[in-house]
């Protein structure tokens, strides 16, 4: 089977990997139907976040049952189905409470750059879709996996609601869909920054309300300067997420403090909102699919990275 | 008139202030029945905040109103008031929503330790009790100016519902008015801490708790040791409040990324509290007076100091 592998700074090889197999009762192997470059796989791959051997990348992804382990009782070989990010039974105390992502039992999924995927934890995984769905859909149903399902989390982390004033910090594939999610939420008012000086985008949001800031400010890019831009563009007593791996973020008590907001973020359980962003989907009511500007096949994977890399692409789709 | 004054570090003062008199037509005038000794005053007292020249101290207070000004229209002479150490407007954008300790027109209250009080924005700060209070009442309607509505607020910031599992870090007068809010609040569980290893303490709380974490911490210290205490003793989605102004606390975007909890605190809007407080003093509901554990006359205030600073007093309360 080939794969994607990452073997140091801007270096992905397409190459030829073992075939995944069941190792646990648990274990679904999937084929997958679409995979894609994640904004955070850049880190690893621009070398900001070093890698110790040649591993194997992706973590988003959607496709065909084709094997489940004894123990898997929820999905079927021949359903199309879509999984989280991180593996989780959806059954302990952390996912019992929605937080699926800090599952006791989560496992990151690394591997999804390729024709066939082992998932552990199948059943809490993975949420089939109502049918096998039409081709048109699949860009769609692939970014409930990680991308959309984080731009509803940091959304819904930053208590949009029907009428909120919502800032969107930054315009990546997250930032994007994060705008999406919050129109779907109801947002009476959404503000979409891309890199501004940090106090300059500041002031001009409070221009824009009134001087009183927002009411949502969602942090999507995970840099100390789009933290600092979130956290003072919000309003007194309002809701900042945050939902890109932070680098090199540290956020001083006191500055906290007087900003009076309040703060939530961490990996987006995806898994929670799957069922309801699937049903979205599936009815045509959202279309997160329009995300990826560049579609390529899986072997020029590497290409896909380079055009994110270069800014050429917001977020590389491939099909195996 | 006689008020406490800050020299510098451990040298308070009790002597000749000015009088207070109305400056603006929004002032009133109180005579103080009753005011104390913050935990935050033995920041400056200990010169760990250094001060510019000699301060007058105190924010916390209640009292009969003297005087006053032209557009006072909500307090009258002769009511017994009760007002936040942020004097609010309680009109604008930021009260509407409930934030009146960042009123867009807040002024601080630090001339509290006195015999007589100029309170700003009188109509927007003061809340008058239904009639003059009988002496007993004294110390938990002062509570509520400050410590109590501070620990009310950590208990509301951590989203303490009925049947939470509750932690309150720090065992001073904001802690244990933070644990009888979270009782109030229907807690089903509350858990006190005082000085731990930060490990250490939070394993302990792991135990208690099934290995969960508690739905609610209240960080009621405002040391970089006591927030991370608090935050890793949260369960995930957990929520954690601070309430004391922060002291060298820096937190790492990474580490809260992956605690995965909720995060709200800052100087409480005791403002927006103070009716439902009176109103459970009033009638008996909650005694937070038992807070104070020394009391004195006013021209002692020093002697109050050196007894919080000594640990031999964790709340001091004055009588003019």
């Amino acid at each position: 089977m080939l794969g994607a592998v990452l073997y140091g700074p801007r270096d992905v090889r397409f190459e030829e990997r073992d075939i995944p197999r069941i190792m646990k009762p648990t274990d679904a192997i999937i084929r997958i139907s679409a995979t894609c470059v994640c904004g955070s796989d850049l880190w690893p791959y621009r070398g900001i976040q070093p890698i110790a051997q040649p591993t194997p990348m992706g973590h988003e992804y959607c496709g065909i049952v084709e094997e489940v382990g004894n123990a898997v009782t929820s999905v079927k070989p021949g359903q199309f189905v879509i999984g989280s990010f991180f593996a989780s039974d959806n059954s302990c105390s952390n996912c019992q409470v929605g937080y699926q992502s800090s599952c006791q039992h989560a496992e990151f999924i690394g591997t999804a750059q390729a024709s066939v995927l082992r998932v552990p934890l199948a059943d809490g995984t993975l949420v089939p879709t109502p049918a096998v769905p039409s081709d048109d859909l699949i860009p769609s149903l692939l970014t409930l996996s990680d991308v959309m399902g984080t731009g509803w989390f940091a959304a819904d982390a930053a208590s949009v609601k029907p009428g909120s004033t919502v800032v969107v910090v930054g315009d990546g594939a997250v930032g994007l869909l994060g705008v999406l999610s919050s129109k779907q939420m109801g947002a009476g008012r959404i503000i979409a920054m891309s890199r501004h000086a940090s106090r300059e985008g500041a002031a001009h949001i409070k221009e824009l309300t009134n001087g009183i800031g927002a009411d949502s400010v969602l942090e999507c890019v995970g840099t100390q300067e789009s933290m600092l831009q979130a956290i003072s563009t919000s309003r007194k007593g309002g809701y900042v997420s945050y939902v890109g791996v932070p680098h090199g973020v540290e956020l001083k008590g006191e500055q906290l403090f007087f900003a009076h907001v309040h703060l939530h973020g961490g990996p987006a359980p995806v898994r929670r909102y799957l069922p309801e962003m699937i049903e979205l989907v599936w009815n045509r009511k959202i279309n997160p699919g329009k995300v990826f500007d560049l579609t390529l096949s899986l072997d020029q994977v590497a290409e896909g990275y380079r055009a994110m890399d270069e800014r050429r692409a917001i977020k590389t789709l491939l099909r195996p």
